[in-house]
């Protein structure tokens, strides 16, 4: 096992959110990413989303997980085909938790991450997640986070040391967007829409948020839309 | 969703802890049963035990998972098929962690069963783990478990309650054997080689902690073996 304190894990959905973590992370850490395969509706788009920004950042140590439970499990408009992708925005109104919740999810990509750091020798798993825009998640409150280390500390070899970092974690989807432009991220490479592959319909909850986000920053959206709802 | 207290996931790899632990569960709650495929040395065999033991109760929900991950990351003797199954037991005499360690492994399988329990209702998981006989394992100790607990406390639903439950964490494997047969499990539909898929290959850790603790229960053990070696 090679350690090395600068090497870190970084998940990559190819969304918005993990592509300015990985710029981020990409300035203080040799980056090792890995994308989740879940049977989510656009999971082919997200997967090229992933190779893309891996591509762009010229990453080579890259690895794509299936995880099948989910699909089997159901619960989540995303993963689930009898549960419709909502596009009224309620959600996004009233902060409840949404039907595309999928349960528990973070944990899974999580242990993933803490297997392949403990092997590959990696000291920090960076993760994408945001707090205050994430439609009421509650996998995604710094809380979560600093119990899943314990976790790591307590499950992991007694040499093992990985932190969690969750840099945008604080951050208004409309920072990200001016972060990520700041640092050059590929965001014109990223995908967000639960429901399409080639156009983004526009008005499922994560393309309203996107498209609140860029609104805000005031800055176009380089993605192309099937039609774009007022957030 | 069905909010049923006496539901409850029993995580059944189709081991012998894993088994006694479904027996004594079964006395209080209604159980689904959760399996773990994961490219591992002996994984049609575990499968195959978990059905049996699964018909021996007359559990009809059940759910068998196929986590790609472990094999894709290696690191395991259990999973990795060039680093071979120790046979000299020489783990069970110092304690160390084993090359049959799989990194992080019972966080995958709980995350799972958490996803799956949020769904269905239930408010119980069991699993078997040891933290004494357990080859030195991180993730078969109590605090482990109770570290996990709060991640699923922050990580869930509000209304979503689920413990954790441990009922042979404490347990020597002989008590688990001799607790097995007053239940009347089915031990000997059990599999717990790590080698072999038609008789046990009697001398990889696995099988030397079974045979210790079938002799020291002064009961003998059904199941079939190549080789008994003295443990």
């Amino acid at each position: 096992m090679t350690l090395d304190t600068h090497k870190a894990v970084v998940l990559l959905s190819g969304g918005m959110d993990s592509c300015v973590t990985t710029a981020m992370a990409n300035r203080t850490h040799q980056l090792a990413v890995l994308h989740a395969s879940y049977g989510q509706r656009t999971e082919s788009r997200e997967r090229r989303a992933f190779h893309d920004i891996a591509d762009f950042y010229g990453l080579r140590e890259r690895l794509v997980v299936r995880f099948d439970a989910f699909k089997q499990i159901g619960g989540s408009a995303l993963t689930d085909s009898a549960i419709p992708v909502p596009e009224d925005g309620e959600v996004l109104r009233h902060g409840s938790i949404p039907v595309t919740y999928v349960p528990f999810r973070n944990a899974h990509f999580l242990a993933a991450a803490v297997s392949w750091a403990e092997v590959i020798g990696a000291k920090a798993i960076f993760i994408g997640a945001v707090a205050e825009d994430s439609s009421g998640y509650p996998d995604c409150r710094p809380e979560y986070y600093r119990a899943f280390e314990r976790v790591i500390r307590e499950g992991t070899r007694q040499e093992t040391q990985i932190s969690i970092v969750t840099p945008v974690i604080g951050m208004r989807k409309s920072e990200i967007v001016r972060r990520g432009v700041e640092l050059g991220a590929p965001l014109g490479l990223t995908w967000s829409c639960y429901q399409f592959d080639e156009e983004a319909c526009g008005a499922c909850d994560s393309c309203r948020l996107r498209l609140r986000a860029f609104a805000e920053a005031g800055i176009p959206d380089p993605i192309a839309y099937r039609a774009r709802v007022a957030p």
